[in-house]
């Protein structure tokens, strides 16, 4: 396992260190296998975190949401602190204690900007759509200017960031091996399921995206 | 959709009002469908998040970890915001303002409180088991003292939280209908994939869980 240092004290992991990583590569790949993130800030002193979808461009990673909501406003005005947790696995042990998940997951300090540039928000907003659906941006009815104007787009660095893995097998004390009862991973996935079209989309194209489908059967035209 | 009325003003969902619930049903069955919950707390004033495991027992979520954890120690100084999110569906639609996600979240504010009496510790662990594993902790090696002392159990009330969820279909502009790309819902689903046994354990049955496998073939003995 690759192991690099800490980008900063906050964001250096303390319980069990061995599961870290803060390479750009392993914090991008997190970020982009997840959908939705939750992101922690603080409004006049109080603690809030909301879950929100999320992806990302470059070296940074992007949310959007209404441009009037709260949250956009304490983003802003405050340092936040954004966390990304994939369940990989169910892993089963023969003692309690041992039972554990496979899991990835990822923790982002920072403070988040504004997209404010009318240009560069639409790439960002083409950028989420296509990494959901590839190339889909350019097929979609044109975003006007209305509707560009009301979305509020923020970004952070992935600079600060740190990402922790359990990928393994189960680990048991050593007199348990016996123990009569079954041991393992069992994995766990998102996977897609049989899409439902509206009733105006006949004999279209099902977009692929980027999630694993249930079967062959769930894709092509529906 | 039953609306109730919130349990406080910062529980109060403003964005989207009608998508949210406050009865316990809504909460309790979103938590239940949940392993990975987002906890954010603050130390010496920063706001920090990590994810980790919840279960419920009654009318408390319960999260656990190793006793000298800063976030444990933290979680019972301060007020915190717990968080939880599942991934539904992918909105599909002609314009890429009215994609969206279909989705279960939670919100909780409170204050954790540490577990301590040993017998109260151990039902709770073994609700966190059996949660995931049904009636599995009585076919387990027994939990011993020193494991027990070694593991912090939190608990927070689920009395101020609220949920929300988006759970319909695809919402474009009526002059947008006939524009000619694919629109609808894609679900999207936790699965179990094929259970990975350890060597010594061949023969035994893989235990059911609360997810739903893939297909038939993944379960049973491996």
């Amino acid at each position: 396992m690759t192991q690099s240092t800490a980008p900063s004290p906050r964001t250096r992991i303390r319980r069990k260190p061995e599961r870290a990583r803060y390479d750009v590569e392993a914090i991008n790949a997190i970020v982009d296998a997840a959908v939705i993130c939750t992101v922690a800030f603080q409004i006049d002193g109080a603690v809030h975190a909301i879950p929100t979808i999320h992806w990302r461009d470059g070296e940074h990673l992007y949310i959007h949401g209404a441009k009037a909501s709260r949250m956009l406003t304490a983003l802003t005005e405050g340092e936040a602190c954004l966390t990304i947790a994939l369940a990989d696995g169910l892993v089963v042990a023969r003692s309690a204690m041992h039972h554990s998940m496979n899991y990835r997951s990822v923790v982002v300090y920072g403070r988040f900007e504004l997209v404010t540039e009318p240009a560069e928000k639409e790439r960002s907003l083409k950028a989420l759509i296509d990494s959901l659906y590839p190339e889909r941006w350019d097929t979609l009815r044109p975003i006007n200017d209305k509707e560009l104007n009301a979305t509020g787009v923020l970004r952070i660095p992935l600079a600060e960031a740190s990402a922790k893995a359990r990928d393994f097998g189960v680990k048991d004390d050593d007199e348990d091996l016996d123990w009569p009862v079954w041991a393992g991973v069992i994995p766990l996935a998102t996977t897609l399921g049989t899409p439902r079209r509206e009733d105006d989309s006949v004999g279209r194209t099902v977009p692929a995206t980027r999630f694993r489908p249930q079967s062959d059967s769930d894709r092509g035209a529906a």
